[in-house]
C-alpha cells in the first residue's frame, strides 16, 4: 500500500518536472558552515601552568587525556623577529592585535585554542620563503593557515606558534580554455574559484560545504574529499602541480600543467593531505572539468541500510557516467535537522523512513539525462529499493533538498555537545558500526549517521546534551578499534591534526608511520612547520 | 563540394549503425605489442671492455654519448649467493639457463641489453623481501621487473643486476563488487585483470597496447598511462592502496581498500611511477568502474592541427560524460600504417586529409549515446572542424579502427631506425614540434606525429632509414629544449629510466631532483634498486 502511493507520488513529480536546466556551480547555494556554525560553547582545556602556557590537556577528544608538551627546542618571540617581519612585510602584515589574533588562534567550532602572539600575511611566495627561512634559522614553530575550516585543530595553533597566513595570496594566475587547466595562489576561496570557473564554462572538481571560506591551498593541504568526489575522485588525481616552500625557506616548483609527467618521483603527492606539516602550498595547479547543463537531484526514502546500499550499486551502474554524488543520511540525522533548523522541511509527506539518500547527476544533455535518471528511479521503486521519493523540480528545491543534508552538522552543534568521527569503512559495513554504538550507549546519547555514500565515509556522530566522561570512555577507544579492525580509516577527509596525530596506528602501520617520519626530519629537520599535529607526539613531538 | 560528400558519407554510416550493443573490455582486440613487436634491428652499445662488462656506451639516444659506469661499490655474485637463493626460492625458481637469461636481459625493442647472470621468480611477498634483505645486506644491485614491456630501458639490466621478476605472483586476492576494488599481486597480466573484471561486469582504468603481456605492478610502477586517461583518470587517482618491499626488505603495506583515507603521508604515491628505483611493488589495490554496456567509435578526418584541437574542447564539452578516449595520428602516420600493416585500409574513401582523430565514447545507455555522439559529429561536420568521418558499426570495425592508432609504433618499427619522444605539451603548441621538427630535418627524415589528444601527449616520433649521428644532432638536444621553454615533460608516460635519466632537468627543478635524491637515499642507501635509473647519474649513479 506504502509502496504504491510512494511510486503514485513519484509519478507525480517525474511528470511535474519542470523542463528549465539548472546549471551547476554558482546557482548552488551551498551552505557556508564558516558563517553560520558559529556556536556558544567553549573548549575545555586544562592549563598545567597559567600565564605562559606550556601544556595542554584536551579532555573531550580521548578517553585518555592528551598532554601536549610544548617542544623546548623551539624559540619564544622576540622584539627584533618582529621588527624583522615589519622591515619584510610591511607594518599591516604584522598582526599583533588581540582581537585579531583571537580569531586565528581559535578554530571554526571553537574547540581549540592556541595562544600566538602573531599573525604573518605574505603576499607572495617570496615572502612565504624569507619567513620561513628566518623562522628555520631562529627555530620559531610555525601554523600555515589559509581558511581555518578544519575540524581537527590542524590549522590554529597548539601553543605560541607564528601564523602564516596565506588568505593574501588570492590571485588567479592563468586559466587555459582549451585543457580546463586553472592555476592559482593558495588563498583563494573556493566559492571564488567556482564562481570564476563557472563564468568560463568549468567546474571545480571539488565542492564542501566551508566553501565560502575554505582556501584552495587548505584544500590541498588536507587532501578535501567533499559531495563530488564519487564522481570527480580525489585530489590526487586533480591537482596537476604545486608550488611549496619548505622549512627551510626553499621553493619548490612543482606547478606542472600537465596531465601527465612521468619524470622522477611525483613529489607534489607529498604535500596533498599533508596537513601542512611538510611545507607550505603556495600555488596549485588544478584541472577542472566543462562544466555540463544538466543538473537533477532526487531525494528518496529507504526502509533500510541494506537498500542504501543496493541503491548504490544500482545508481552506479545504471546511472553510470552521469552520477555526480550520492549521500545518506539516518532518521536521527532527519530529526535533529527538522528540530533545530529554520525553515527546513522534510519533502517527503511522512517522515516514517529510516534512510534518506539523495542522488544527484550532471550531464550534457537535460533530456537524456532526466529520462535515464526517471527510469532508473522507478525500476528502483518498482524492485523496492526505493520507499518514497522526489525530483527537484526547480533550483529552489534543488537547494533545499541539498540543506538537508548539509545541514546535519549545523543541527548537531545546536543540539548540544557532539563528538564526531569522520571515517572510511567499507560500505557493506559501514552502519554496522552505527547500530553497535547505539546498543553501547544505550539511552545515554543519541547516535547519528550519515555522509558520503559512494565514498564509504561514514560521518558518525554522538549527540548528548553535554559532554560526559561516561559517553566517551563508551565510544573511544571501541570506534577506532571497530574501524581498524575493519581496515577502515579513522580520518576519511578530516585529516589527523592535533586531534587524532595519536590515533595514526589504528590506520596506519609502524613501518609505515616510521617512514613519514624521516620523510618529516628530511624535509623539516627542526621540526618547525605545524607541530604536534598528523604525526603522533611520541615520534614527532 | 568535399564537405557534402564526406557528410552524406557520415550520414550514411549514421543511418546504418546496427543497433547491437558492444561491450567494453575482452571483446575489445587491442594489439598487443610484445607478441607482434619483434624487430630486426640489434641495439647498438660499445663495450668499453670485453669479457667483464663495466661501462657501456649507448649511441643513438642522446647527440653526446651515455657512458653508464658500473657502479664499483656493487659486489659481484658468487656461489654462496646461488645457493642462498636456491634455499630460499626452490631451484625451478633461480635461473642461470643462458637463453632464458637472453629474454629477460633484453627489452622488447631490443634497445637495451643487460648482462646479469640470476634470474630470481619470488612467489610471495615475503621471499620479495627475503631476497632484497639479503641482497642489501650483500650490496648486490636488483632490477624489479614485471612484463618487461617498458620504452626507455627501465626494466632490464644495464650491467650484472639480479632481475627480480614478480611474474609468478599472479593472484587476484579479491574483489568488492560493491565498491569496485580490486586486490592482486604484482604479476597479474593486465589482460588477465581486464578479462576477470569483465565477467564480474566492471572495467579496468587502465589499458595499453602491450596489455597482453605487461604486468599491474610494472603498470603502477611506471605509472602507465594509456588509452582511457582521459575517461578514468591517471593511477595516482585510481590506485587506493599498495604493498611494497623495500630495498632493506622491510614490507610497507599501504594496501588499504578505501577511497578516501587522510591519515598522515600518501607514501604510495612515491611508488606510483618510482620506476622500482624505491621499492618493488608486490600488491596492488585499485579502484575499478562499472562497465558499460554502449561502446562506440568515430574515425574521423580533419583539415589541420587547429581543427583537431577546437574538436577536442567541443568533444569535452558536447559529449563530457561519455567521451572514453580521444586521440590523433598525422598523415604521415597514416601512409605508414597503410604501407607496413598487413590488412590495414583507411576507412575514409580519400587517403587525402592531414589529420585523424578518433573518439570512443562509453555510456551506460546505447540509443542516447549514439545520438549523443551522431549529433555532435553532424554539428562539427557542418561547422567545419570534420572533413570526414565515419562510425564503427560493428565490433569488427571498431577494432580495425583501433588497429590504426594503435598500430603506429608498429609500422614505425618496419620503416626502419625509429627515434621515438614521448612528450607532454600544451594542446594547443603541441604539433608546432612536429612542425619545427620538419623544418629542421628536411629531407633527412619523416617526423611522424600521433598520441593521446585529449590528455596533450604527443608521440613524436623521426623515421629514418638507418640510425644516423647526423640525424640525432638535429634532433637533440632541440627537442627536450622545446618541451622544456613550453614547459612541457620530455616523458608523459614512458617513464625516463636509464634513456632519460639524465634529462631530468629539462622537466624537473635541481631543487625537486635533489629532494628526489634525498628520498632515495632515506629508502634505499645502498641503491641497489634499480641503479643507473630515473635519477641522473651525477647524483646517483
Amino acid at each position: 500500500m506504502e509502496k504504491l502511493r510512494a511510486t503514485s507520488n513519484l509519478r507525480r513529480s517525474l511528470k511535474s518536472l519542470l523542463n528549465r536546466r539548472l546549471s551547476s556551480g554558482s546557482d548552488f547555494t551551498h551552505f557556508n558552515q564558516k558563517r553560520s556554525f558559529q556556536t556558544s560553547f567553549n573548549w575545555i582545556r586544562d592549563y598545567k601552568s597559567v600565564g605562559e602556557v606550556n601544556a595542554v590537556q584536551y579532555r573531550y577528544f580521548s578517553s585518555v587525556s592528551t598532554l601536549v608538551q610544548r617542544n623546548p627546542s623551539f624559540s619564544t618571540l622576540n622584539s627584533d623577529d618582529i621588527s624583522y617581519f615589519k622591515g619584510l612585510l610591511g607594518e599591516k602584515n604584522v598582526i599583533q592585535d588581540e582581537d585579531r589574533l583571537e580569531t586565528v588562534n581559535t578554530d571554526w567550532m571553537h574547540k581549540y585554542k592556541g595562544s600566538s602572539k602573531l599573525l604573518l600575511q605574505p603576499r607572495s611566495t617570496e615572502e612565504v620563503s624569507q619567513i620561513l627561512r628566518y623562522c628555520n634559522s631562529r627555530c620559531l614553530a610555525v601554523v600555515p593557515q589559509a581558511g581555518n575550516t578544519g575540524l581537527v585543530g590542524g590549522s590554529v595553533p597548539v601553543f605560541d606558534e607564528v601564523i602564516v597566513n596565506v588568505g593574501s595570496m588570492n590571485n588567479i594566475i592563468s586559466f587555459d580554455k582549451v585543457s580546463g587547466i586553472l592555476v592559482c595562489e593558495a588563498g583563494c576561496i573556493l566559492e571564488n574559484l567556482i564562481s570564476f570557473l563557472d563564468n568560463q564554462g568549468f567546474v571545480m572538481p571539488l565542492d564542501l560545504g566551508a566553501k565560502g571560506s575554505c582556501q584552495i591551498g587548505g584544500n590541498v593541504s588536507t587532501n578535501a574529499g567533499g559531495l563530488r568526489l564519487v564522481r570527480y575522485g580525489s585530489l590526487h588525481g586533480n591537482v596537476l602541480g604545486l608550488e611549496a616552500v619548505l622549512a627551510n625557506g626553499d621553493v619548490l616548483d612543482m606547478l606542472g600543467t600537465l596531465r601527465k609527467d612521468n619524470t622522477g618521483y611525483d613529489l607534489k603527492h607529498l604535500f596533498i593531505g599533508s596537513e601542512g606539516s611538510l611545507g607550505i602550498v603556495t600555488k596549485v595547479s588544478i584541472l577542472t572539468p566543462p562544466k555540463l547543463s544538466s543538473v537533477n537531484l532526487a531525494f528518496l526514502a529507504c526502509k533500510d541500510y541494506s537498500s542504501c546500499q543496493k541503491l548504490l550499486v544500482e545508481a552506479k551502474r545504471k546511472l553510470g557516467e552521469i552520477l555526480s554524488a550520492i549521500e545518506f543520511l539516518d532518521d536521527q540525522a532527519m530529526v535533529l535537522v527538522l528540530h533545530h533548523l529554520d525553515g527546513v522541511r522534510n519533502p517527503l509527506p511522512t517522515s516514517m523512513h529510516n534512510f534518506y539518500v539523495l542522488i544527484e547527476t550532471i550531464g550534457s544533455d537535460d533530456s537524456f539525462d532526466r529520462e535515464k535518471l526517471e527510469a532508473f528511479l522507478l525500476s528502483s521503486m518498482e524492485g523496492g529499493l526505493i520507499s518514497d521519493g522526489v525530483l527537484a523540480q526547480d533550483i529552489n528545491q534543488l537547494s533545499s533538498f541539498w540543506r538537508i543534508r548539509e545541514g546535519v552538522p549545523e543541527a548537531l552543534m545546536k543540539a548540544g555537545a557532539v563528538y564526531k568521527y569522520d571515517l572510511s569503512l567499507p560500505v557493506e559495513k559501514m552502519y554496522n558500526l552505527v547500530d553497535d554504538m547505539r546498543v553501547r550507549l544505550g539511552n545515554l546519547a543519541k547516535v547519528v549517521g550519515y555522509g558520503h555514500l559512494g565514498d564509504g565515509n561514514l560521518h558518525l556522530n554522538i549527540s548528548a546534551p553535554q559532554y560526559d566522561d561516561a559517553i566517551l570512555e563508551q565510544i573511544e577507544p571501541y570506534v577506532y578499534e571497530w574501524t581498524s579492525k575493519h581496515r577502515g580509516s579513522i580520518s576519511a577527509e578530516h585529516g589527523l591534526g592535533l586531534m587524532k596525530a595519536n590515533k595514526i596506528y589504528y590506520s596506519k602501520t609502524p613501518e609505515t608511520v616510521q617512514i613519514m617520519a624521516s620523510i618529516k626530519t628530511l624535509l623539516d629537520p627542526n621540526g618547525i612547520l605545524n607541530p604536534y599535529k598528523v604525526l603522533p607526539h611520541s615520534i614527532n613531538p
